[in-house]
């Protein structure tokens, strides 16, 4: 049998330019000398379809399109599609072919934690499936899964068990599996452990393509029944997996460095993010600073150099060195540059507001007020040309409060949100060393970070120190006290946990950003803006 | 039997405040003579603790608590806080008693939707369960419920029949239930067809107090087996409601006008958003129209004319008579007033982008620049005076994405997001009547609302009709074919619907709104930005 497994990348409601772009890889495939073709989870309406689900013109159009398809098929498919039933909704993997749906399996495991809430639509299916599928000249039996149904050790249940008991030959996964450090590693460690315990081959059909702040990452993967890896599909590209179980090829399971990898995620999140909402052009603000130094790498190799516009907008507190750097990477860059100074503007508020400021000391007031006319100069910029800002504060940061509401979190996209200041630095290293050259200054990772808000300001962080606790807290969703009795300095714990804490209402208001790591400040992580748990403090 | 319901308002996280403040009113209801004290679902903790669920030791504080609280009871005592077994997490009632904790019940039907995410954090319970409480001289059997249970209907389950069959002699549902507009009615209805089913007592006690988006209203009910009412507590206020199951006083359901519930329901929302994040004083941008001029009362009304700042920034485009008002209105309020112009600053930004808009046509980013320019004086003050600043956009605005994103969208806190235009007009002139005076000047109410961003300017909308169009769209969740079959004009819908859709980044990024309604923008209402689904138009 030969299999395909088809890791495409669909648009969130787009369901007819969906059915096209199945059809499309659907013909290659087949051209290909596939006889059976995977697609993914939810492909034809595009995954997460969030509240569009509890739309009845929504779920109509989703059926008739696969109706469309069902038509359209010669040779077996698999697809994932909504489905209702007695008034349920069910998340399901249908069995095309010669025409017609000829089976359909319900899901059972429903994600409803991190970034997932299946269990706020979706009814778990009921019993485990294996559907018979006929080829010309032979058929198979396959156990169906979807996504979450793969890892069923965190139910408590056994759904391969049942699936090889049930008759099963094979096991056909199809997921909207998001990527995270180090999920592959996961995937195919799990995979693996399933093939050992059943000896039946496994294909695992993943989609690809960002969906706001998710990034799938494809990486299809499939297995022979003796725990051989004979296929794997790229990473953040569509393309088809051809495997053939007749003579399988064991190949070697290819890994990147973790800097690449995450890298090569934020280029796709940043992509589809524009393609899919029809932006063609990003303007950021350089500062010379680290962090929008590998936004705007990330941007032009997403995007263009044509279509980044970088803008410097330096006041009396930018340091020479800043504008040199700026300048430089825009060079480097090869793209739009230009200089616009705060410094007037500033003055003006200054002028407005000193009635009401009335000699009080200059402090946070005035320093957000720069980064503020500095927002507002990109968001002037967006509307006239109709460019998207692109947001560029780490995590830490964003973790700390340590960024201006309103002002540099000003965007339509915060790309580097996910990443902690520690992985700033990497990719940055690692884009230079990429490059073979210095594409972002030297400068702009040696000198120490600042914000250049007041005269010889630095950041207030040792980052080296502060950035993997804010990760050891958000990440390994430690606690403070866990911290504490591991070495860490109380104090400092108390002070990043109380911050973490007390500027949920700024990330409240943050652009989306892209999600990389296994919990992400976002839709994944729900904290109470009004929140008076510390465990560290008697409330 | 004496029952005490005690609805009281807790804080999320703020588990040690929580439970000094249910002991106060434990004892209050001792000294009043109840027999059995009865308090809402989570109160230890506060609804919805949301991700506080998955700490650990946020867990641990909320079981020490509770069997602190069990150690100081005399009286019977049902409580709400979660429960942990086996791995699994529930929400639970507890009764306690006599210095010990001797029953509990897990709560079975958990929401997973709108605003609830129920199934991310707990494990439904899988029976119901009749607790004996024991008196002095006798003792009751209570059929337990929390919250949800009573609506059993969505569930196709009949839980309180069950509970009769189990030999229960009354009902007791401790809830955490949001308010929105007609949701007293709602619940009375509903209640009072159980008791006509069982013939049982019924006591539904509700949370009091504003968390996040959230307002829970209290007014608890009581019902005797004949289904009269015999108790019902206040909107909106902490209160005990002290009922005598041996002397019921049948009342009759006290119900008070639309507006008047909605407004106080958003005084609370404001004064609990102050009082919780501690924060005491309030700005808020006064701009002679309707929106900021209700936002103005409601603030006075939750804060004390003490605690609210009013400031009037206007430019070149504002008229004589929007001043005018504004200055009227800060006067009748009481509060402080300032003028700061924004011209001087705006013609700063005019010359610095010159460059870079280059003799292109005024529009949409000069528009914007003046709005931000607000925005950032507002945060100023905000940042050098501690005041939190109030957002004054209503809901058909956001809808219709007629508002700028870091302008005045600006805010901690968004007061009248969830009042369609239409409902602003009415609260203006509830206001108004109710102070038998124009505390909000006529002319704020009369004139044609306009943004005054250029010359001439109105809002390009016919309120009257777009307004119950969009809560048609939003609330009513009514697709936009359905209200062109029942006779809206197709361009009209089409547009709206378009501009919903494509402003969903805006709302993204838009500050926390008190919900009123039956579907707010903000956490119960999930839509993809990313989102190319429109019923109207092939993809």
């Amino acid at each position: 049998m030969k299999v395909s497994l088809c890791q495409i990348n669909p648009t969130v409601g787009a369901i007819e330019r969906n059915m096209d772009l199945i059809m499309k890889w659907y013909q290659k495939a087949v051209a290909a000398g596939a006889e059976l073709t995977v697609f993914p989870e939810l492909v034809l309406v595009g995954y997460p379809p969030q509240d569009l689900l509890l739309r009845r013109r929504f779920l109509d159009k989703a059926e008739m399109a696969l109706k469309s398809i069902a038509e359209k098929t010669t040779i077996p498919m698999i697809i994932g599609n909504p489905m209702r039933e007695n008034g349920e909704l069910y998340n399901c993997a249908f069995v095309c072919g010669h025409g017609e749906i000829t089976g359909h399996y319900k899901k059972r495991l429903l994600p409803t934690y991190d970034v997932f809430d299946e269990d706020r639509y979706f009814t778990s299916g009921d019993s485990t499936e294996v559907i018979e599928v006929k080829f010309e000249n032979k058929s198979v039996k396959i156990g169906m899964q979807i996504c979450e149904d793969l890892w069923d050790e965190d139910y408590a249940c056994n759904l391969v068990k049942s699936l090889k008991e049930k008759g099963a030959e094979c096991i056909v996964n199809i997921s909207a599996s998001p990527y995270r450090v180090g999920r592959l590693a996961d995937r195919s460690k799990l995979i693996a452990s399933k093939v050992a315990e059943t000896a039946l081959p496994f294909f695992y059909c993943n989609m690809v393509g960002a969906q706001d702040e998710l990034i799938f990452d494809g990486q299809s993967l499939a297995y022979d029944g003796k725990r051989n890896l004979i296929g794997q599909g790229p990473a953040f590209e569509e393309d088809i997996v051809l495997v053939d179980l007749e003579n399988p090829v064991p190949i070697k399971l290819k890994t990147v460095q973790r800097e690449q990898k995450i890298y090569h995620a934020l280029v796709l999140g940043v992509r589809d993010y524009f393609r899919k909402t029809g932006y063609k052009k990003a303007v950021l603000g350089l500062s010379g600073g680290i962090d929008s130094s590998l936004t705007g790498c990330i941007a032009v190799d997403a995007l263009g150099p044509n279509n980044v516009h970088g803008v410097s907008m330096p006041s009396r507190y930018s340091s020479d060195h800043s504008r040199d750097d700026a300048k430089t990477l825009a060079k480097n860059l090869g793209i739009d540059y230009r200089t616009i100074s705060i410094e007037s503007i500033i003055g003006e508020f200054d002028e407005s507001l000193q009635e009401s400021f009335n000699g009080s000391e200059t402090g946070v007031a005035e320093e957000n007020i720069q980064a503020r006319v500095r927002g507002s100069l990109l968001m002037a910029l967006s509307n006239k040309f109709n460019w998207l800002v692109l947001s560029t504060g780490n995590k830490t940061e964003l973790a700390m409060g340590y960024c201006t509401l309103y002002g540099d979190m000003n965007g339509g996209l915060s790309v580097i949100s996910d990443l902690s200041k520690t992985d700033v630095y990497a990719l940055s290293r690692w884009v230079n060393k990429e490059a073979g050259s210095e594409r972002i200054p030297i400068n702009s990772i040696e000198k120490p970070p600042s914000a250049e808000l007041r005269p010889n300001q630095v950041d207030p962080f040792d980052y080296d120190v502060v950035s993997p606790l804010v990760s050891a807290l958000i990440e390994d969703e430690k606690s403070p006290i866990e911290l504490i009795a591991e070495g860490a300095d109380p104090e400092l714990i108390k002070d990043i946990s109380r911050r973490i804490r007390i500027n949920e209402y700024k990330r409240r208001q943050a652009a989306p950003g892209l999600r990389v790591t296994s919990k992400a400040f976002g839709i994944g992580r729900r904290v109470p803006i009004v929140n008076q748990f510390d465990e560290l403090n008697h409330d």
